[in-house]
C-alpha cells in the first residue's frame, strides 16, 4: 500500500534523508506536501522529482520567487499558516515533523488534530508541550513515531514487550565534538570546532546541542513523554562510537539494544514501514571491523546542561519550554559570535533562574513562556 | 497463574538454576516432576524443598537407594522410561529439557506428544532430530522456548518482528577457555585447563564444547531449526566478554541485540514468563563499569569444528546427528584422558568421513546413526 507523506523541513538534514528513502522505493510512497524555509533551489528540485500538490516556504517573498520558477501545478503557501496547511490539509497519512526548534509545535498539533500519524523528528515539540501533544495524540488515536536514532532504538526495543516490564531507559550519548576535552579546554573554542561532530552528519543547531549535551537533555525529556517513563528511570551512558543507539533494561535484568551505523535513514524509514522493515540504501553494521565499543559513565560536572535538563524535566510545566527556548536563542547567539561556547550554559542557568514555572500550562502559556525565554536569553550580556 | 513445571536434569547446572528461579518466586510455580541421574543427596534436597509428585533417577539401583531415604509421598521411576514418565505423564505445562546429550531426544518427543511446551536447554535434541521435533511441535501447537542464552537472545530480538524481515542471525561466541591460544599452543593442554571457562559456569561437557567451538556449532544448527533460517544467513562473531548474547540483523540494516551479565537464570526465567518479564535474582548489567566490548571475526582455521558443524548443517539428514554423537564420545574420551584435546576434531572428521548421510531420517534411523557414530568414535586410535 502506498504511504502518503507530508514533510515539514524538506530541505534540512532529516527532510532530504526522508526523500532519499522515498526515492529508493518510489512505488511505496507518495509525497503529498513539502514545507521548506528559504532554500529555493533545492525545494524546486524536490518539487520536480516528487510532485507534491502543496508546498510552503518561509515568507511571502520566497513564495513569490518560487512561483516565478515553477512550471508544476503546485499550490504555494508560506509562513506559519503555510506550515499548518502542509501539516494538516492534505491526503497524507503521516507527517514528518523535521523543522528545527519550537516552530514545530503548532503544525504538529494541527497534524494530530487532522488525524495524521506523526514521524517525530522535531524533539522540541514534546519538550515544550509534551503533555498537550501526547494527550491530543491519544485522543485522536494518532501514533507518535520517533524518527531520531535514540528514540527509534527504544521504540524498536519495546517491540512485543509490555511497558510495565521496563526498569530503565538507557540513552547513549556520543559526547559530541568536544567529548575528549576538559572544561578548561572549552574556553575559546570556535563555532567551526563545535560544528565537527565525530559520528553524525547533522544540522548546525543539533551539532552544537550535541557538544553542550543539551541535545541529550532534550532527548531525555522527549523520551519521558514518548514512553511515559519517570526521569528517575532514564539514564544517559557515554558511548563514543554511537553504534548502540539506545537500550531498555527490563525488570528481569535483560537489556535490549538497537545497533547500527550512524545513518538516520534507518530510523526514518522504520517510522514509515513500522511494524515491518524493508531494505534501506545504507551500509550493514560490521562489528568485527569496528572491533570495540566503549562505554563510560556520564559526567554531569563536565556536561552541566544535561543536569539542568533533568532538573527542568522533574520540575515540569513551562520549565522545559524555557530550557528549550533559551537554548535556541543561546545557540543562535553563539553561532553569530555574540557569546562563547561555555556561555550557552550560563544563559540557560540565568534565564531558568528567573523563570517562575507554570504547571500544566495551556498552549498560549507555553507560547508566552517560550517568547519570554527567548527575549531574556537575548538580553544576556557576556 | 501458577506455572507447572517438570525438569529433566534437575541436579545439573540448568536444572539447579531453574529451581533457583522457582525458589525466588514460589507462588508463581509448582514443580510437578524432577528427573536426575545419580546425585541422590541433591535430588533428596530438591524433593524436600519442591515436593514433586514424580521423580526419576539413572537406574534401578539408584531408585531403590532413593526410596530408602524418602519420607515424602513421591513416585520414583528410573532409566529411559523414567525420563519419559517425568516428561509426559504429569500435569506440567512446560518441560525443561536440561539433560545433557542425545538422551534428551526421546523424552522431549514424548513431552511434545503430550502437548507440553518445551523449555529447550538440551540443544542436541534439535541437532540430532530437528526436522522431527519442529514438525511435531508445530502439529501439536507446542512452543519450543529456548533456554540457552544465545537462542533466548535471538528469541527476544524477534519479539514483535516479522521473521521474513530477518537478514541474518549473529550468534556471539566467547571463544571458550583457550580463545587466546594459537593452535600450536593447544598441544598437550590438560582437562583441567579446558574446564576453566572465562565467563560462564557450566557443566564439563559444555565447557569442553565451548573450547572446541563445537558448542557454537551445535547452537548454529539449533538456531537453524528454531528460527527456520538457512545456514548462509547465520553468522558467528567472536565477542570475548559474552555481554551481547546474540543479535538479529534485519533487512533495513537495523540490528537488535540482547545483553546481560552471563547468568543463565535470565534466559531460563524468560522461557517461563514469556512474553512477560519479572524480577530475577541476578545482577544488573553495568556497561560503564565493563568499559568496553570487543569483537572480532570468527577464525574457521583456528576453530575447525565450527566449520565442520556448518558443513554438517548444510548436508542435513543424519550428518548433524553423527556430528553430535561422535563429539559426545570424543569429549568423554578426552575427559577420561584417552585422547588429546586436538584429537576431538580428528575424531569428528574421521567418523563423519565414513558416514553415509541418510536424508529425512525416521527416529529409528536417527538413533541408529547416533549409536553407530558413538561406536566408531570409540574405535578411534590416537
Amino acid at each position: 500500500m502506498t504511504k502518503r507523506l507530508a514533510i515539514l523541513g524538506s530541505t534540512g538534514s532529516i527532510g532530504t534523508q526522508t526523500l532519499d528513502i522515498v526515492a529508493n522505493d518510489p512505488d511505496s510512497y507518495r509525497v503529498e506536501a513539502l514545507a521548506a524555509g528559504t532554500n529555493l533551489p533545492l525545494l524546486l528540485e524536490q518539487i520536480r522529482q516528487f510532485r507534491p500538490s502543496k508546498v510552503s516556504v518561509a515568507d511571502r517573498e520566497h513564495a513569490e520567487r518560487l512561483k516565478a520558477h515553477l512550471s508544476e501545478p503546485v499550490q504555494v503557501y508560506y509562513g506559519e499558516e503555510g506550515l499548518q496547511e502542509v501539516a494538516s490539509q492534505t491526503e497524507a497519512d503521516i507527517v514528518i515533523t523535521a523543522v528545527v526548534g519550537s516552530q514545530g509545535l503548532k503544525p504538529t498539533l494541527a497534524a494530530i488534530e487532522a488525524g495524521k500519524h506523526i514521524g517525530l523528528a522535531n524533539k522540541e515539540t514534546l519538550v515544550s508541550a509534551g503533555h498537550l501533544v501526547t494527550e491530543k495524540a491519544a485522543r485522536q488515536g494518532v501514533k507518535l513515531l520517533p524518527v531520531d536514532s535514540e528514540h527509534s532504538a527504544i521504540f524498536q526495543c519495546l517491540n512485543g514487550e509490555s511497558p510495565e516490564d521496563i526498569a530503565k531507559l538507557i540513552l547513549t550519548a556520543s559526547g559530541g565534538s568536544f567529548r575528549d576535552r576538559t572544561r578548561e579546554e572549552l574556553h575559546g573554542v570556535t563555532v567551526e570546532d563545535a560544528l565537527k561532530h565525530p559520528n553524525w552528519s547533522m544540522g548546525a543547531k543539533i551539532t552544537i546541542d550535541s557538544a553542550t549535551m543539551v541535545n541529550k537533555g532534550l532527548e531525555v525529556i522527549e523520551a519521558h513523554w514518548l514512553f511515559g517513563i519517570p526521569y528517575d528511570r532514564i539514564e544517559v551512558l557515554l558511548h563514543p562510537e554511537s553504534v548502540i543507539h539506545s537500550m531498555i533494561e527490563f525488570v528481569d535484568n535483560s537489556v535490549m539494544a538497537q545497533l547500527g551505523n550512524p545513518d538516520m535513514r534507518v530510523p526514518i524509514q522504520y517510522a514509515l514501514t513500522y511494524p515491518r522493515r524493508k531494505k534501506t540504501p545504507t551500509d550493514m553494521l560490521n562489528l568485527a571491523e569496528i572491533g570495540r565499543l566503549n562505554f563510560r559513565e556520564m559526567d554531569y560536572n563536565r556536561f552541566p546542561c544535561l543536569r539542568i535538563a533533568f532538573d527542568c524535566g522533574r520540575e515540569g510545566g513551562t520549565a522545559t519550554t524555557v530550557f528549550n527556548a533559551a537554548n535556541e536563542e543561546a545557540v543562535a547567539r553563539f553561532l553569530k559570535g555574540e557569546i562563547s561556547f561555555l556561555q550557552i550554559e550560563d544563559v540557560l542557568a540565568w534565564v531558568l533562574d528567573e523563570h517562575v514555572t507554570k504547571k500544566n500550562p495551556e498552549l498560549e502559556e507555553i507560547l508566552q513562556a517560550d517568547q519570554w525565554a527567548r527575549e531574556r536569553a537575548g538580553q544576556f550580556r557576556p
